[in-house]
């Protein structure tokens, strides 16, 4: 698929050298003429990164048109001099763009806890900023990277008015996702105008369907954001609700692929599956629901067995502190009954059900028979390579 | 440790053929004379497996002196036709140990949502009955093991008024271990005499003292239980306050020391860790906290690589929805600070750090230095053998 860069935009990515093996570690998207609006949707861990608590304000406070971002190091429990550290990033990045230091922002994921190598940022801030150019897009997919094994960056384009506008983004993601935002970056531009508050409405609609609805491994990090710039060129003006319907629809698609994207490269991941909860009294408990399965480990071990052992998934159910009746309960794998009013179809069914389960992707879908309450979870499987991963990570 | 049979009472395990390899999977435990009390704490899942529903029944109605358990099925997700089997498994051995059939209580473990092997376990009643011995602890600690690689058991003794009494325990554990009960049986016989009521009472606390303070994966299963039966032939009463606080703290000591049993013999587990938060504002807000470190995959992974990253702990303890101030947070391991007031104190103490990861049983303890509030949890690590049994598991 080929990436369409936003017109108005460029991006950089170099090796800094704060990752080992001269990887790409310092990335850097930019506005060339000045934007009209920014918008960031932010992890609600309590225990901030800095370049959190940073852009949190200057988002509020202001139009930005700068992203500077490192991988290997996430700035966070480093205290007023991480704050201090993710300002001098901005301001060295302002200096070198010929723009305002409160217009740039900052993004960091890596290791929790050590301080910032600022003279290797410092010196390398240059060199990045001369590095820019529209098709650099690949580059800063690259420069974010931790333990993704692939790049993950997606652009659409629609028409509003006859005119066409561009979305084009960049994400990071593998392991620590969960809802409510995970170790996940993701950095977004487009040219049409818009104004800061319509667009953090419609961001923040798109991230609930998406980054919201997958989860890896449950952990939710210090320093995940969504970060979007619009700068007017296309001369789109989303003012009218038909034409932000459009603009919802294409963020919608571009963040929902981006989120299939993160789970399929999460950190040892061999399936992605859906799990479908209907027929819950309300939306409420169905999305209760689906978290709970898709979050055990017991299910998730059993994904990665290709072992379509269901009674865990009903086990899951029962646990998530919800009102079901279980003897109402009917369960499928794609489209193969494996539970009819909560009891086992038996052996006949565990051949196909086999089938699907070697499949890369499938659904698990809940019926519950009570309501109209739907909701649904994107997953994956549990593998011994995520343990390995993790196991290993700061070594 | 040698084991000590509670006067009056005999236990038995064989093998029924449910399990492969000849291994025992059928098991008894029963009171010789008829008892005064029997007391049960059950699985909190609403996906209650077959003999949970009867069992639950038949302890409000009458006094129990017998329980037939099984592994390797979970008489779960099995009808109308789980109900008969729970029953008739009661029936057959009520007929043969010549009581009552609502004097028998019944306990599985195993896959869910298979049909009983009826036939098996019918013809080996008779044989299991005619095993029982005061002796036969041991056996019936191995009967009810499935992923277990150890069985568990354990007695002690206390005085009251200078009589002697005795409670004796086995427990089966391994997976699906997580506060309210996890996949988790344990039966309990003493000779105290005492109401079912106080019994419950005094079964319940030492419960939550215990078992609901373990994790190993987070899940819950549908067929847990603590049983107990109690059947006055020592002579002690448990009336007066002072003889029920002895006879409390004996079995608070005898289920900690059976949970970390399972714990030890968690899954793959290679290490036993104690999660411990204090100065929170609340037990509750403590306890919220304890649980989702506990839980984390990602602090879990690090524990089983030996990695010191407390980042991924802070991390935790930001998501667990509860208000702290991360700028005010300490964090040790066993004695070794490794966060002062929300920043990490640096390279040097790494090595400290290192050393008390490769112990096989060390504590976390996290000061939120907010107010008085206490709550812990015993946890383990997450390791690559965790998940190869639980892929496997049906295999």
């Amino acid at each position: 698929m080929e990436i369409i860069m936003c017109p108005g935009f460029e991006a950089a990515g170099i090796a800094a050298g704060l990752k080992k093996k001269e990887k790409k570690d310092l990335g850097l998207i930019f506005s060339k003429v000045p934007a009209t609006a920014a918008a960031g949707v932010f992890t609600r861990n309590l225990v901030k990164a800095a370049p959190v608590i940073l852009d949190t304000k200057r988002i509020k406070e202001g139009i930005c048109r700068a992203v500077i971002v490192n991988s290997g190091n996430a700035n966070c429990c480093t205290g007023e001099q991480g704050i201090r550290d993710a300002e001098t990033m901005a301001a060295l990045s302002a200096t070198e763009l010929g723009i305002s230091e409160d217009q740039v922002l900052v993004a960091s994921t890596g290791v929790i806890g050590e301080p910032m190598p600022m003279e290797k940022i410092e010196s390398a801030i240059p060199r990045l900023v001369k590095s820019l150019r529209p098709e650099g897009i690949p580059d800063l997919a690259r420069s974010i990277m931790t333990t993704d094994t692939v790049p993950k960056m997606i652009s659409e384009q629609g028409v509003v008015d006859g005119k066409t506008f561009t979305v084009t983004g960049v994400a990071k993601g593998a392991g620590m996702i969960r809802p409510n935002m995970a170790t996940m970056l993701c950095f977004l531009c487009t040219d049409v105008s818009v104004s800061p508050v319509i667009l953090k409405e419609i961001l923040t609609k798109a991230v609930n369907r998406s980054f919201n609805r997958i989860t890896i491994d449950g952990d939710t990090s210090t320093n995940d954001m969504v970060l979007m710039m619009a700068n007017g060129l296309s001369g789109v003006v989303l003012q009218q609700s038909a034409h932000k319907d459009v603009f919802q629809k294409t963020l919608d698609s571009i963040l929902l692929d981006l989120s299939k994207q993160l789970v399929r490269d999460g950190e040892g991941v061999t399936k992605l599956v859906e799990i479908i909860v209907r027929g819950a009294f309300s939306n409420a408990d169905a999305e209760r629901i689906a978290d709970t399965v898709a979050h055990s480990p017991l299910v998730k071990t059993a994904f990665f067995g290709e072992d379509a052992n269901w009674g865990r998934i009903m086990g899951a159910v029962g646990r998530a502190g919800i009102d079901v009746d279980p003897d109402g309960i009917d369960l499928y794998f794609d489209d193969i009954q494996m539970v009819k009013s909560g009891v086992g179809c038996g052996k006949a069914v565990e051949a196909e059900a086999a089938e699907v389960l070697k499949k890369p992707e499938f659904a698990v879908t809940i019926d519950l028979n009570l309501g109209q309450g739907f909701g649904s979870m994107i997953t994956c499987d549990f593998s011994v390579d995520y343990v390995r991963i993790n196991a290993d990570y700061r070594s």
